[in-house]
């Protein structure tokens, strides 16, 4: 059995594209972007990767239809004039370094097959505490794009993050690099304790700006919504606990 | 030295067979149910199994006879027109991720060999507390299997298990869909604080309807009935130490 | 890098021999044991084996010469009509489930090279308590194995070990059998507290009369002293804190 | 993706080379002197490693740019008459134990192609407590290599360290010796506390006699300069809070 097992659902040959990652990681932000950005815009899945870096699990759907754990490359055909994309999302990261290393290996040779130039990474930089305006902090793999990503509103922050990037998101970039794809990473400012619809807004503003896409984010909305809503919840309940005041920006890990 | 060693007693060919999986697991019910069918129904051993990604150990037997620890998969002959049964036990499942990845692809590789067109796999679903009426849920690679389990009296439940199905119970479903062998997982509903032959009964009173067998389930009834007795021993015990009704379906972890 | 590398440092032929293995283990009873035989018996270092399953480290000897850590296999040429014996020894176990398998299908592949036929496996049974008169318990591959170590006074005892044998002791008799190669296991009884000369001593009485071999056993005779002593000041140095009759045969868990 | 990926910056072929190691570990005794050879010496990056006994993670440098985690060799040319030297460094040792042998196999892969003759780890020897006047402790692969140490100011002290040496000082040292390379470890006394810029100071006067190097150590004075105050600091704040003697050579583990 191979480490990583590619099975492609349709053969594309897009003239060049970008490659946007959004794995599960903190504040689940990256993949809150990539779940937005296959909605809104017209994709279909082109690939499914199954790995044994993966849990060996299954995961039940609402008919009760399993489906083993994967990654899945979702395809978007552009207007003339934009490149088009390929977006990675999925339920896991490979689970142990080797893993991660030998999935971003795959996941490059089809990014370089399918002529990707630019990979950009989302994902969450958590503060541990609410954040109410989230900004969005960068990386890139030179200079130019370092540039690029700051004209598009990315901060880039001498100390953060100070222990850089780790899995996809960081590799992505990282091992890409030696094969002379360029990119950056997008971290959406969160706090870690929740879920972050506002954050993941924030990365795909930025998206929308280096993309040049035009995305509704009325659904990321409602769900941000919801979430402060909940977040003032737990606040309430943790205070009547605690006696603190509810106002303290500061709220229990939760999740 | 390969991940797996196949080690083949027994040449057979059905001409077409079904795959039942009854490893360790949750309230041992899968293992319990295919321990009783391979008692109860006339059946060999055909295969054993050797893997690095068994814990590296050799059990030993009432006369001091060792036994590295394997996994072992036992043939029934069907009557014509039933299909013959593949029923696979073992002391353990894999340690790892990747072990459980490499067992179940060598696994699913001897299916195809021996003309396996549908894998059942049996095993107990925790519920935390004692259940007097276990039910059997279940999950299927495709809504035809759903409708067929339906049918024999499987319970689909939309949130159960949310987390999916880890393990062979799991994989050998995912995964034998990518090579198109179909199938569905039986759980019966368990604590999880016990062994528990009582579920396995009913796991198996379902795989008599999906199957069309006749299996006397008289040995899994006693024992049954001893583990009963001892669940409320046990709760009785508990209740002199914490003063709480016996009556209570709560029983504290033991094992 | 080949996960086991054999460095073969003396060319052997036995006709036939008897592989003694005596790895690290529970009170060092089996390496103990071992290390006796090499040191009293004319042997010869012949085969060194590294890997990357052992911890990455070196040892230093008392002029400061380093020595990566391994494993070792020493050659005793018997006089005619007795068996040539291969004594394995070393540093380390496998850290791992998957490394103790590589290894000792390694060493099981020597073994069959240099016509080895029976494989005794030496060890400690941990107890949890002092044990003045160790028991020597056994376990072996067939019925007549499990015979003639009882004609040479090992004990079979049904529940003992109930959890089976883990490590090189279980792996080189249960992958053994898979080569056809026969043996056994011999598990002095041990507190598990302190490394055991005593129960060497037991185990090596017992593999004179199977092997009908003449070994000196005194010097282990003197450490098994010099460990009773230490035993007794440390059950001393107990009571004193404890207030307990230092008399108990119990003595808290130190090494 | 190999285990290990060789990117070779420059070509270079000298006659003759010792290769030192400067990895993370103890105090970053090691790394420091390393990390200041490379800084004094006429240095050009020749080699990086990459690879999936890393973490998985992309370090970012105060522009914004990533940069895979690595291993480095730097090569520097020697006037004639003296060898060359390779000094190996990076961010990170393997992180399993396979990795480490991995890592140091291709390592002396390379070691072999540039002609070394001899290697000296370096690294730090804890103690637990403050050394105002760190020793250089020493282990060789041969007699001739202790020798040669102790003349230049190593000391060999029969039970220290007790435990041998773990990772890369030590492989190197162990593998190299099955292909032919000698060497020895140079380990600085440090408390193991704190980075420890005066064990490196230390090691690296050691380095220079048995290399014939000049190499300027003001830089690292001044940094040991810095670390003493930082320690008294520490060591003040200490006792305000626990009442006892500044003076005490002890402080707790801070890193």
């Amino acid at each position: 059995m191979e480490a990583v097992v590619v099975h492609e659902i349709e053969k594309v040959t897009p003239k060049s594209a970008v490659l946007l990652e959004g794995l599960p990681g903190v504040g689940n932000v990256g993949k809150l972007a990539a779940a937005h950005l296959i909605d809104e815009l017209k994709t279909r899945k082109i690939i499914e990767l199954y790995s044994k870096h993966f849990p060996p699990q299954v995961l039940i759907d609402e008919k009760g239809v399993v489906k083993l754990v994967s990654n899945e490359i979702f395809y978007y055909e552009a207007p003339a004039g934009a490149p088009d994309l390929l977006i990675l999302t999925g339920e896991y990261q490979g689970l142990t370094p080797e893993g991660q290393y030998e999935l971003c290996d795959v996941i490059l040779d089809l990014a370089a097959k399918l002529n990707v130039t630019r990979v950009y990474t989302l994902g969450g930089y958590g503060l541990g505490k609410m954040v109410p305006s989230p900004r969005v902090l960068g990386a890139g793999t030179t200079d130019e794009v370092v540039n690029e990503m700051t004209e598009a509103g990315v901060e880039f922050s001498k100390d953060e993050p100070g222990s850089g990037i780790v899995g996809a998101s960081g590799l992505l970039l990282g091992m890409g690099t030696l094969r002379g794809i360029e990119g950056g990473c997008l971290m959406g400012e969160t706090s870690g304790y929740l879920v972050d619809p506002k954050s993941a807004q924030a990365v795909l503003s930025v998206i929308q700006k280096l993309l040049k896409l035009e995305v509704d984010i009325s659904q990321l909305e409602e769900k941000a919504q919801q979430m402060d809503l909940l977040a003032s919840h737990l606040k309430d309940m943790e205070s009547q606990f605690t006696g603190e005041d509810s106002k303290s920006d500061h709220l229990s890990y939760i999740g």
